[in-house]
């Protein structure tokens, strides 16, 4: 609850921050922070890069008027203090919570929110077609601004915008957030080309000096004129290094400080009457006003929950659980160590991904390529093919941004590249832009392409041996989970083997990746609670599917249930109905569980996981309603068993929330 | 044939090049020239590109030794000359057709092809990658030259693996084949910094100008000289304008002459010596040494077989068959002439979709964004959100480029953007990289998206009203082929909804898209060769699905069969079977015909349609296995019916080749 005597109570829309004296101003600032400060002492958002621009956001909130002006910020999860103060202060609290604020921008919640951001690079199109949208639609006045960060500015469609922007000499404003911070740090030509511009000073002081200096060149006449004004450029270019972005036919200003309120305000009101494409490179520190986060930004991109304290921070939560991202980093550290072909991949994610100890043990088998999707598996299929073992390692959702690579650059020349995609599913609080739900429908359509999921953690390492030893494309998807362990003999990953766990009649249930534990304890439910006998197959393959197990199950139980943490139209359980088809079985005794045909919001995992029926009272109650529907005879014995006996049993109880 | 007498039947491999003299090499060039030209008599293929090369081509196989050094072509359609002199020459005349050469660099063919290249940008990435990957495998000493256009290099992707170059200083050439076109001519901020870049003169001439310049500012002691440096940096920029790609970490080299081979091998024995990442800029000119296609090289892109005659060319074929493409530009034109609001984008496809008269009549609303298809579809979504009417018109393939805008600023977004999908399904002699296969199976799983496909002439029109007062993200697919229009009473486009051309009861078959005119010929022979009563449904929606209609086919037809030009895995068959899952249907007499999961070679779009038995001999066979399948009782009644009757039934003969 906001203190009623709070500046940030009275700011109920941005035009009431024009109240405000400049004093006032940076006291809102300040409890701006305060807020942001005490969200992350609740749980866990993104926080540094939101400390980074308190200033910038309220300088653009008072130059513009964005009840008709256009403002994009991407990546999105910046967007806490454009929350603040687009009356959304009072809701801040519940932000990444089932029915709360989205931890990115959400048109649902507000009129100045425009487009949902979370994968980066895209603000620069985005607000491009705003303005030309705009132009089309008669309202040539309206301006259009895309806030971008540094990490995202090497993305490849952030070029095509400029390229386009550039070209046509539109008027669009770019803001560059500089902090210096790609998540990870930041890597590549352009990251070099921003230290260099950081270094020098701003445009307008040089401005002078080369002022003084240059008609000191004895030259004459119209050549002279030429030369002087080439040798102008030039050395504009050479001083403040924008030279990158006025190649591509912006006008580059800066760099300026971002926590400058009155600068920041001075330059943007000074872009609002230029013309053209304009790029503003604006300073700013990824945790600015608080000095842990400062110091560690990426520790502090998107924090545990934790309590400001006199001498730094107090965590509130420590997770001591494994992840599959854990089992799927330690397994790569090992084949990284036992293989010197091997190398990995990611894109800004290294800290997502938990790679920092394989970068640092192994800086040659390492490559960072920054928010590059598409180049890393381009660039993956160019090593495989010279003989070395590339694994790119991405999230599920991001990979998306790679989907033509991984058909032409990979598929279509058969290269062994191995996809670990991590967040396969269900992601929790970051919501519909960061679940990985297509992968599975997307991936298995191209030829060669060999696609895994996990059953549990003891499937993980021999999976991945398995792809680093097959000779075709391969995909491992994996969710933001806990590890768990299903007691069994495991048997070993053979191309297109599923796992048999016990075979039943009544019913089997097919289980696609780390749904296998609640599809474990799902079957003993079923057993213990309503006499049912229900076997379980651990699927492994997505593709190639083992048509021969799944096709038996279709012909021996009475009931067959698939299961998987993916869109239902195209995935597992279609593929499992092709075969069927292909095999000329009935399959009418067979239903498809899965992520439904809409976007799942935000919410703890768990609670996405239950709302879509996929935690183990989910698939009880399909399970049980097919066993109904194809006529199965039972009855509820009674109360249901006590959660110990299922773990007795060898699973562990379902995942929580944080990967 | 070659005659033997010629330069280039001497030609096995490029170490023969080394044994010829000056002279003999431009004896060389022209005679690949006029193999190249002879060709071009054959059949359709790319031409002018090919024509700039040639030059180029010889002097990167006398400089490396490419059975240890890497060369990656991007775009590969420009691999002609490439396959002259590697031991191809003898079979040129073959390309593009079954069993013959393919019209891209093919690893089948040759170990000189290293991927097979049909989607453009992708070569300095491939190329990085096996430059690295050859570091990692302890061959260091092989160079690794990627040639890309001057049309390629906006594509965001090129800017991606440029930052990662420039940043981690890997030796890479990347040669910038500037032709001054983008298939359509070039668009956006690069070309001009192009432009600029071949108005001045070579850097080493500027070199002395400038190095005479400089002394003579009155500057003294340590400031004088770290001033003197940034001036001659400074200065070398602004004249040769190679900035763009310095500021991202390159040494750029040029422009030079790309048809003076002498030049052209200096430069390059130059750079091969040199360390860390380097930009050859070679100005080249599309239909180098033919008159005709310089002058008109966008329609000496890819042009219809001729013959070089006296005074220019005589056209060998002329296709006067109208296409889906024509249909869909006229519509296009159509609703940009009546509604102000209907923007149409494409990604340098303005010739290959026919947009050209669109382009002149309505240029405020028509955007070529270059080959930027990312871009494309983010800026569509920006002006979609301001309230324009955007139709995305991007070949099925190259969409998948922008397969994650279409997920998160469309998709997601819920925006009302038109995309057209051209040349979905298969598109004959480009053969695998420009096959349309996976559109379907990709875009159906997308919440909120509609996929339509017009099942013929007809259906264009309405459908596009249809997309365009629609609130959600719509999709027309259609295939490269000639317009086709089935004689029947047009049922309004209404979302979800098939329409049904003939109601039977011992068989349905449920056609996706064009290939409903192939059906409705199989029904006929059916009916009149076999005595077997079979309905024919134009399903028009892939989603939603018509569940009802189909449903009710599956229900009451003994046995159903679905055609669709898409991949099986997940595609429209697919989604059949799960809406008769989902309704709780047998499906064991319901079969789907469509692109099996391996990728199909270049050959004539007939011979490819009749290969995987897509065609009315394929559609009725499949038709009469499952009509034995599932125990109908039928005979072969004699001959089949002359194809002058199916005509007049009101099907075309099925398309023919080009479309």
């Amino acid at each position: 609850m906001l203190s009623p005597d709070s500046l940030l109570a009275r700011i109920g829309a941005p035009e009431d921050l024009k109240k405000l004296s400049d004093k006032e101003l940076d006291q809102l600032a300040d409890e701006m922070r305060g807020e942001l400060i005490g969200v992350v002492g609740r749980r866990a958002a993104h926080f540094a890069s939101n400390l980074g621009v308190v200033e910038l956001c309220l300088a653009l909130h008072l130059t513009f008027d964005f009840t008709e002006d256009r403002l994009i910020w991407d990546t999105g999860h910046q967007i806490y203090p454009h929350k603040l103060i687009t009356g959304r202060a009072e809701e801040l609290h519940t932000i990444r919570t089932k029915g709360g604020l989205m931890g990115y921008p959400n048109p649902a919640e507000s009129p100045f929110d425009l487009f949902m951001t979370g994968h980066a690079g895209c603000a620069p199109s985005t607000a491009l077609g705003l303005k030309l949208g705009d132009e089309i639609m008669g309202r040539p006045d309206r301006h259009s601004v895309a806030v971008i960060g540094d990490g995202a500015l090497p993305s490849g469609i952030v070029f095509e915008a400029f390229n386009h922007a550039g070209g046509s000499q539109s008027k669009l404003l770019v803001i560059l957030n500089d902090n210096k911070m790609s998540i990870c740090p930041p890597v590549g030509g352009i990251a070099n080309a921003l230290d260099r511009a950081r270094m020098s000073t701003t445009y307008n002081d040089w401005n002078k000096r080369v002022r003084s200096v240059l008609p000191t060149i004895p030259l004459v006449g119209e050549t002279a004129d030429r030369w002087l004004q080439q040798f102008k450029d030039a050395v504009k270019a050479s001083l403040h290094h924008g030279m990158l972005f006025e190649e591509l036919g912006f006008t580059y200003l800066g760099p300026i400080d971002g926590h400058d309120l009155k600068s920041v305000r001075t330059y943007l009101e000074k872009v609002k009457a230029m013309e053209g494409p304009i790029l503003l490179h604006v300073l700013t520190n990824k945790g600015h006003g608080f000095e842990p986060a400062v110091k560690d930004p990426v520790k502090f991109h998107a924090p545990a929950p934790f309590m400001k304290a006199e001498d730094g921070i107090v965590p509130l939560k420590i997770s001591t659980s494994q992840t599959y991202t854990d089992a799927v980093s330690a397994a790569l550290f090992d084949v990284c160590r036992d293989d010197s072909r091997v190398v990995v991949l990611t894109a800004a994610m290294c800290e997502g991904n938990k790679l920092q100890k394989l970068r640092t043990s192994f800086p040659k088998q390492f490559f960072d390529v920054g928010i590059c999707e598409s180049h890393a598996v381009a660039l993956a299929a160019g090593m495989a093919k010279a003989g070395a073992r590339p694994v790119v390692d991405i999230y599920s959702t991001f990979l998306q941004r790679a989907y033509d690579q991984i058909f032409q650059e990979v598929a279509l020349q058969n290269l062994p590249v191995v996809f670990c995609l991590d967040r396969a599913g269900l992601v929790g609080a970051d919501g519909p832009t960061h679940h990985g739900s297509y992968d599975i429908a997307s991936l298995r359509i191209f030829p060669n392409m060999v696609v895994m999921a996990p059953g549990d953690q003891r499937d993980v390492g021999p999976m991945l041996d398995f792809a680093l030893a097959h000779t075709s494309p391969t995909a491992i998807r994996y969710p933001r989970a806990n590890l768990h362990a299903v007691e069994r003999e495991v048997q070993p990953i053979e191309l297109g083997q599923a796992e048999i766990i016990d075979w039943e009649t009544d019913g089997m249930i097919v289980a696609c990746g780390a749904q296998l534990g609640a599809c474990l304890q799902a079957a003993e439910r079923l057993h213990k609670r309503y006499g049912l006998q229900v076997g379980v197959i651990n699927a492994r393959f997505i593709k190639p599917l083992d048509s021969r197990t799944i096709c038996k199950a279709i012909e021996e139980a009475a009931f067959v249930l698939t299961v998987e943490e993916g869109c239902l139209p195209g995935g597992f359980g279609s593929a499992v109905l092709e075969a069927a088809n292909d095999a000329g079985l009935p399959t009418a005794h067979v239903r498809r569980l899965g992520l439904p045909d809409r976007f799942i919001l935000h919410a703890e995992r768990d609670e996405q996981l239950a709302e879509v029926g996929l935690d183990v009272d989910g698939v009880t109650r399909a399970a049980l309603e097919l066993a109904r529907a194809v006529g199965l005879d039972f009855t509820d014995l009674g109360p249901e068993p006590d959660p110990t006996t299922a773990r007795q049993n060898g699973v562990a109880p379902a995942p929580a929330g944080r990967g």
